[in-house]
């Protein structure tokens, strides 16, 4: 069905949307190629909010250079979109453009509107053909396919153990026990996200800020805290600089005082408490989606990691894993209860396993969300 | 130095001495290519001890192929050895058939001969030449470098855990946390092992036959048992078959009665104790390297696995990851203690990681081991 060039085409397209991986947020991240007669006349990635999606960057391009767009061929690895939102829709811009065929890599994932761009494009004779390198396509996109499939964000937790699975000594002390390369790509991980989000633990024990310094991104994601109490101090180092978003169980009389010193230092509050006098998590997850959350980097510590796991709140692990041992009395990953029998344990795929400086990083999808992906 | 032709030989050398992986114990694993006029003329690997080593085997080779080898050039993975053993010294054997140049990949690692049979070859004019693919040839060696250099089997420990560290539930239950093709996996490791060693412990809970069954081998690794008071039922499988050498802390009279009943299974019984009433392990292992043994598999549990670490009795880990988690309250992979402070932990390489079936194949180095070798 797809030709050998369609696949170098498409493998561009999805190049250029990567070149939008830090800054799409919360659109997502698309590539366009227009190839005329053999060759390629324009590309485009999507841009920051409320600027030009993929399909108007490559027309653009094509233009600026002087070239006649009527008849191309558009490879583009999202649907076109139909509907007027910051932007007004691109299917409508590739039609006004006379493209001959479109080639896309998957459908729109939002149900609502899935099929739509294509249907208008055909409705205006343009040849259309989906899926190619639908997977790729779909890795890429993989928290906006989640928000607009499940109502909710990819949700992606960081730990970083050493090789007997343990995260910190008895004593607490956890940094630095992998390395520099490690940082780093865990900072990558971070930029690509909508938000990164932690728990007063481990705001109480190492102060982090939560912000992308290792790579450069001129987008710092959403940061999100969950608080029930509000014991987090007014001086913490994740209230700094952009508004962060707290989640704590209640905003009634008695938090009053601390809720003002945190909205004086520019935080958001947000009261989701479950009966336990919790957060509600699946609640968190929902309201992230609500507000455009694609991607949601975890980086928390033993008990919200188990949380979060326990309510079935996470779709994958990125686990660095360092050459060293900790010990059985040092730190564990996940607070998690053994199974009753082996039939029972929590059981994932591993998505990717890659060298990063002398640590590994492993990618496992846990199973659940692999069938939902 | 070397020509990219030497490159080709050599690589080729090294592919027939892995075929001697499983036969060659206790001698290394060696492989012999004849080089005439461009041409491969004949090819050999070190066959099972006694027999004829990789020199021999690539001279028959070529003569049974009407070639003559006056003149030839021999990649070799190992120094020829000079001295008469069960078989005589294949420098010998390359001066009396002429060879005119000889290249090496490495010395004899044994400090007492190393560099002999280059000597011998160099004295009857033959162009000699060393260090082509020597860290592959080590490799393959490792154990039998191991026993030269340092007096001690290599040992490699191996591990089935599941990605947050554990080994098995808190009821004992582990079978099966990786699967069958990091089992079949284990079973090729275990084959080129010169001995499998496991504790009391896992024996009482598996009774294990510690045998290679998922791949074939015409060789048996010699059963190792530690067991410092010899409390092994003299039926359990790992008696069964070929004798197993099982250490105890003493052979005193109240042990007598059961040592009587082990003899009768056809196991041999060594007293080794330290102060503490347990087998003395760094004197276990040189008592293994005195009996020849290169590689060292140690298949045991959580104990015995920290004891081994704790007095630096194990040189790389084999760690099989399932993609599962089975919760803090589960078996941990070593009993170690955490250090004081994370510059004092336990340093590892990874040396190799590789997916085998659903799993992880994790092979990491301790630091101390790494520069002995």
């Amino acid at each position: 069905m797809f030709s050998q060039t369609d696949f170098v085409h498409m493998e561009r397209a999805l190049a250029l949307a990567v070149r939008g991986l830090y800054t799409t947020d919360p659109n997502p991240r698309v590539g366009c190629v227009l190839v005329k007669d053999g060759a390629v006349i324009g590309e485009g990635f999507t841009q920051p909010a409320g600027q030009d999606h993929a399909e108007i960057q490559a027309l653009k391009h094509a233009r600026s250079r002087g070239h006649d767009v009527r008849g191309a061929t558009a490879y583009v690895t999202l649907e076109p979109c139909s509907h007027f939102g910051r932007t007004p829709p691109c299917a409508n811009a590739l039609i006004e453009a006379k493209v001959a065929r479109v080639i896309a890599a998957m459908e729109d994932p939002n149900p609502q509107v899935s099929g739509r761009g294509l249907a208008m494009l055909r409705d205006a004779g343009i040849e259309v053909r989906c899926g190619l390198l639908a997977n790729e396509a779909r890795e890429l996109n993989i928290g906006f396919v989640s928000r607009m499939t499940r109502n909710r964000p990819w949700v992606r937790m960081k730990i970083a153990a050493s090789l007997d699975g343990r995260t910190g000594l008895p004593s607490g002390e956890s940094q630095w026990i992998t390395g520099d390369a490690a940082r780093a790509d865990g900072h990558a991980w971070r930029a690509r996200a909508s938000a990164i989000l932690t728990g007063i633990g481990t705001v109480k024990e190492d102060n982090p800020r939560m912000t992308v310094r290792a790579v450069d991104t001129p987008r710092q994601p959403k940061r999100v805290l969950i608080d029930s109490r509000l014991d987090v101090s007014p001086d913490a180092q994740i209230l700094v600089g952009a508004p962060t978003l707290v989640f704590c169980s209640s905003l009634d009389e008695r938090a009053a005082e601390r809720a003002d010193a945190l909205r004086a230092r520019g935080a958001e509050l947000v009261a989701l408490g479950n009966e336990h006098g919790k957060v509600d998590l699946p609640a968190m997850l929902a309201e992230l989606a609500r507000r455009g959350v694609n991607e949601l980097h975890v980086e928390a510590g033993y008990k919200l990691n188990g949380s979060l796991l326990r309510e079935g709140c996470v779709d994958e692990l990125l686990i660095y894993v360092a050459p060293s041992l900790l010990g059985t009395d040092a730190l564990g990953m996940i607070d998690l209860a053994a199974p009753a029998s082996l039939d029972a344990r929590t059981r994932l795929t591993f998505h990717s396993v890659d060298r990063v400086g002398d640590d590994l990083r492993i990618l496992a999808r846990f199973a659940a969300a692999n069938a939902a992906r």
